[in-house]
């Protein structure tokens, strides 16, 4: 049955456009011009609908950014740690494709937007943690590496994602030259068996 | 020679009493209210000077912040790590002075407002960085940590302060309940020799 034709029921289907559209407006905003500039008031000038349409399901331009992470819209989501046995190399194959990502200069600004909205909003940060699959597939990997004898058995692997994302973010906010091989050095620390 | 008596060079005098004005009225705005209402025409109300008078000397809010970091008017500058041979009970202490500012609901929300003024402005991250010790301080007890045997070789000693760094403020961001707690684990993986 076709609920639009019917004039009926068109409300749902507007708002998932709408809804598309506002999202869309937000990630390209926010991609133009960084967190900074990025005002309800220009997303929905964007996105062609009131602000408050935009009020009605979001409450804040923080809760805009984490769903258009949710989404995939500013970085791919799920970013997966293979599994091929070797801890150290499946680790970095993960670094390589988040600083491929991330250590593009668009990329960077793009973290240091992300960085700056989740100072703000709770939401964004632990977003922006689960798109990268620090806390999950990382530390699930990590875990795996316990079990294998290839990490120490008391190894915190939640906190070492955490300080593995850490460093990215404090070497992007300091602008260091060589992200990747910094962390590279670092995650060989890190996961080595030693 | 009182050079304020003549009435001549009265100039460089009035010049610190408005730069003191200046930094004091960013610290207080930028504690009370955090960086994302930070406005130069705000500080320059506040300090009671003309907005002029704030470009002729920093070019934006973010080289204001970075030198009230400089000042330790935002948080205490220079924490020190000291050296007792212990290099974990070292590190730990040093971690205690950090967090004890850092972890409470004044100091996160400063460190989250350092956060997104670093993502901003570069100078802020090196001054954060640096205000914290981290740096020179950590990375050279680290280093002397290894001299001493207690920490492998190889140990990247810059980059490990930067994983603790980085930590906390992932911590921060996604408004981790014990973050002490966290931190004194992850430390006591990187560091202790194992």
């Amino acid at each position: 049955m076709n609920e639009q034709a019917s004039g009926h029921r068109a409300g749902p289907v507007r708002s998932a456009a709408a809804r598309d559209a506002i999202l869309a407006a937000t990630a390209r905003l926010f991609q133009g011009q960084g967190y900074d500039h990025l005002t309800i008031e220009g997303i929905a000038k964007e996105a062609g609908v009131g602000k408050q349409t935009i009020y009605r399901w979001w409450p804040s331009r923080g809760a805009l950014i984490a769903e258009c992470l949710t989404d995939g819209r500013l970085i791919p989501i799920d970013f997966d740690v293979p599994y091929s046995g070797d801890l150290l190399r499946d680790v970095e194959e993960w670094l390589g494709s988040v600083l491929a990502i991330l250590e593009t200069p668009h990329g960077a600004m793009l973290l240091r937007s992300l960085v700056a909205a989740a100072a703000e909003d709770a939401e964004v940060g632990d977003h922006l943690s689960a798109s990268l699959g620090v806390d999950r597939h990382l530390a699930e990997r990590l875990a795996a590496g316990i079990r294998d004898g290839q990490l120490a058995a008391d190894a915190p692997v939640e906190l070492l994602g955490h300080a593995v994302l850490g460093t990215i973010i404090v070497q992007s906010l300091t602008r260091r030259p060589d992200v990747a091989g910094a962390l590279r050095e670092l995650v060989r620390y890190l996961v080595a068996a030693r």
